[in-house]
């Protein structure tokens, strides 16, 4: 059992963490993290008013550790707006096969979470498709893309790439060529949108 | 219970739908059927060897009651292939709409084939990318799209179309507006596919 130091929200979180890999979503309670940070459950109920607030917070910072990296693609002006948009689509991808084969668990938490509309996943969604949307306001301002409204351009985008990125899809990240399939559907995509 | 006359499997087939129907995939067993009917149990195992086999014919046999209706729009050659894709596309959702809203037991008892990659799910998509392959390669021959693998491309149409066909999107298809949603994503995937 750790010594006892003053409780802060992020050692609760960091043990939520890894109680959550260890036991599963279906198993963790609040019960095993006071016990892993040797503290009452009311202290931890002190930085969090309820289980699900507890599970939500730990998995926003979970999925929050690649937002800088594909915020990076997103706002790489370098990088031509056709060419990033298929990048970043990319690197969507391959955060989220890393995140289900690495932390399968913390996965599942955040699928449960999906499934229940929580705002951890339409905040994640909102995230992501406010960088689709720079992405092509880019584009269409370097004449590149055709469209006058970026935002609801990102949302067809989006839509219509739902198996790459969609928590529904998630047992078919695996498959060998998904990468080629998600290629193809750029490909066909990027012809749509750009100026001939 | 009804007279015994000789047993058919249309008859076996009829009667587990309709239990499928009241009881729902999960709690329906052969005994249920073989009741109903008023024969043994192993009256039934004559026609399909296990229950696994009957649940596949009966799924098999209630979606394939839409098939003639989505075929005949994919063949229908007086409409044009663009406008014809987006029909089709509407009609695929329509129809999906429909089986879920009216027939939930069976289509749950879908969905957990689909899971299970059975048969009946592999068969019942390659059915529908015929049909779409169908389409795509008259608008290759008159002219309209741009493909010179009809096949290939229509794998890239139903992919980019996931949300509006595939069974982990059926909670999605009640929302306001997934009509319009979709209409959104034909009209992209038409934009890169007709030639300019």
């Amino acid at each position: 059992m750790p010594p006892r130091t003053p409780l802060d929200a992020d050692a609760v979180l960091a043990a939520t963490e890894d109680i959550l890999r260890r036991h599963g979503p279906d198993k963790a309670t609040v019960v095993d993290v006071a016990r892993a940070l040797g503290v009452s459950h009311a202290a931890v109920y002190k930085h969090f008013a309820s289980k699900q607030a507890l599970r939500e917070a730990v998995t926003r910072r979970w999925l929050d550790r690649n937002r800088d990296t594909l915020a990076g693609i997103a706002a790489d002006r370098a990088v031509p707006p056709a060419q990033r948009l298929r990048s970043w689509l990319h690197a969507v991808l391959t955060v989220k096969q890393a995140k289900i084969r690495e932390d399968p668990e913390l996965f599942a938490a955040y699928g449960i979470l999906a499934a229940a509309h929580s705002s951890v996943a339409t905040g994640h969604v909102a995230d992501l498709l406010g960088q689709l949307t720079a992405i092509i306001a880019d584009g269409a301002a370097d004449g590149t893309f055709r469209t006058d409204d970026a935002a609801a351009t990102a949302r067809v985008v989006f839509t219509a790439t739902a198996r790459f990125h969609h928590v529904a899809h998630a047992a078919e990240w695996q498959n060998p060529g998904i990468e080629d399939e998600l290629d193809e559907v750029c490909s066909l995509l990027l012809e749509g949108l750009q100026n001939n």
